[in-house]
């Protein structure tokens, strides 16, 4: 665990007087700078301006940050309560569409609701940090398993790429598709992973590979285009990724890109795997096609380091995600086990709904 | 012809007194500089820089380079021919590896070796210009064909992709992969062009676009790793890139990325076209296994816009080309005709040397 903490992406420090410990991700690759959130004006800004950035990893601040947010007002029932509802509105003003944020805040008021006329203020708070820890631990317990099942997929494998960033930085501690990585790791088995440095934003170049290189695994980084060549000369023998949405078919949404990989990893006989929690599925729609493809800034990809590479007016087309049809997918890796095949029916089983 | 002469990458303005004028492609896309050469130490430094590139063009620019150099010694014998072998040797220091430059100042030496006894200088003097614009004019006559053979593959297609530059900016005009979109649009059949931006250094998004903007095409800049989205979105129709050496058997060696193409074009039932003078063949190879893969430098992908973007110390993969197997290819675009199947009797019968 010793490594593991070294990079960990949110710390509580301290008890109900403590603070929020996280690392600054805009500063990365670069700097490796902490920032420590003693008011919930840190908080709020660090996730408005992706100093802390991925779904589980927004909600999990979030909740620190209530009780961040409450450490100003005495132990006195109506204003603590007052200042509640405060926080939680001011903290889900920081990034309107995030789900885990409402999740994690609705989760909060709610502890905090339940034991009003049961607890003393005093330790309302004390079971607020117990409520934001759970959060916190059960997204750690979500990563570990998500490594612990895809693990054995990749016994056989010697090189395995991966895309955007899956990794710790955006959860608690393992992340998904990384966790996969970490945990063969610990397990004795070392892997090099190529990484595809992930155009226009380069989450690849900047987090996953500092990941990756911070806890000691042979890291290579590629551009995107490269990825069919290492496949071709036989350096990866598999290929994992997160996920952002998954319909009831298995057909999943993730960073532009990987769609690209899945086809190139069957064109050349190697397995495509996606690792992501059960949280990511939507059983509400039943394919793909119902999944909606945000379309970013232009200027993404025509001013993306910082000068102009493209001629002033140009059109561009820069969709931020694509679907990966489950066909293409010779495995999803969840907390609750291996999806394979990757069908409806697969799906329900190992997710408990058959 | 109007429209062309606007981005002509070189013209020869005047006489044996004249100059030659020449786009600054380093400052593209951002300015539209043009250069005028007026004496061989600018020529030298143009081709040095990377202001003019792409092999035909830089053979087209050392031509001319070698009437500029002669203009600063009077109309006597030694002196000339003198002059003429130190502006050789000096031009060939350009860039040293650029096989295009050699050949074109061993053809203007040989010509006026072969006028020396025939001639006065004054008279030589003439012919070199007339060299160097035949040079000038035979390329762009070969871009011509490689556009005429290939327009009629795009009857069909409204939205083509290519990847890397393969346009007039490497040639006399038109280019190879380009100059069959110039030629569709000549004939009134309005493309759109779909732009692989090309990492690691943009080619796509800095020249591609741009000259295809110039000549009023429609144009739309994606990343590389969208190509397979836009495939499936059935945005495009075709493929068309251009080579830099092609193996007897019709294996391709062009810019990183050109392979993952071929291999999503065919699994999205999309025809994939090669764009290539017949100097581009390479028959002393027999197959692409024989081509060596240039690495270039781990700083293009880290550092490739002038700030740092990966972690320090990160080991990268850079393969500068890839190898697409004649399998994939649906046709070869030659000036002396279309080769379909690619295969090396069908290129020996197109070339000639069947």
């Amino acid at each position: 665990m010793t490594k593991a903490t070294k990079v960990e992406t949110m710390i509580w420090e301290g008890g109900v007087d403590g603070y929020l410990d996280l690392i600054d991700q805009t500063r990365l690759p670069n700097e490796m700078l902490r920032i420590e959130c003693r008011d919930v004006e840190t908080v709020w800004e660090a996730i408005k301006m992706l100093r802390v950035r991925g779904a589980p990893a927004i909600g999990i601040a979030a909740a620190y940050g209530v009780v961040v947010g409450l450490q100003t007002v005495p132990d006195e029932d109506e204003q603590f309560f007052a200042r509640m509802d405060e926080v939680v509105n001011y903290l889900a003003s920081s990034r309107p569409t995030a789900v885990n944020l409402f999740w994690a805040l609705d989760r909060m008021q709610r502890q905090s609701a339940s034991l009003r006329s049961e607890l003393p203020v005093s330790e309302i708070r004390e079971k607020l940090i117990d409520e934001a820890q759970a959060i916190h631990e059960e997204d750690r317990q979500m990563c570990h398993a998500i490594g612990d099942h895809g693990a054995g997929l990749l016994a056989d494998v010697d090189g395995v790429l991966t895309h955007c960033n899956a990794g710790g930085l955006a959860t608690a501690e393992y992340g998904t598709a990384l966790s996969v990585f970490f945990t063969a790791q610990d397990r004795g088995h070392d892997l090099h992973v190529y990484v595809d440095e992930t155009r226009p934003l380069l989450q690849g170049a900047r987090l996953t590979a500092w990941e990756l290189m911070q806890r000691g695994i042979a890291t290579t980084l590629i551009c995107d285009s490269m990825a069919a060549q290492v496949m071709r000369e036989g350096r990866v023998q598999a290929v994992v990724t997160g996920a952002d949405r998954i319909a009831s078919n298995g057909d999943s949404a993730n960073k532009i890109g990987t769609y690209s990989l899945a086809v190139l990893a069957r064109a050349h006989g190697i397995p495509f795997y996606i690792a992501a929690p059960s949280s990511t599925f939507d059983l509400t729609i039943e394919s793909g096609a119902q999944i909606p493809i945000e379309e970013r800034n232009a200027t993404e990809i025509t001013h993306g380091f910082g000068r102009q590479t493209a001629p002033d007016g140009v059109q561009v087309y820069n969709p931020a995600f694509d679907v990966t049809p489950a066909d293409y997918i010779s495995a999803i890796i969840t907390e609750q086990g291996i999806i394979r095949p990757v069908n409806e029916a697969k799906i329900k089983q190992v997710l408990g709904f058959a």
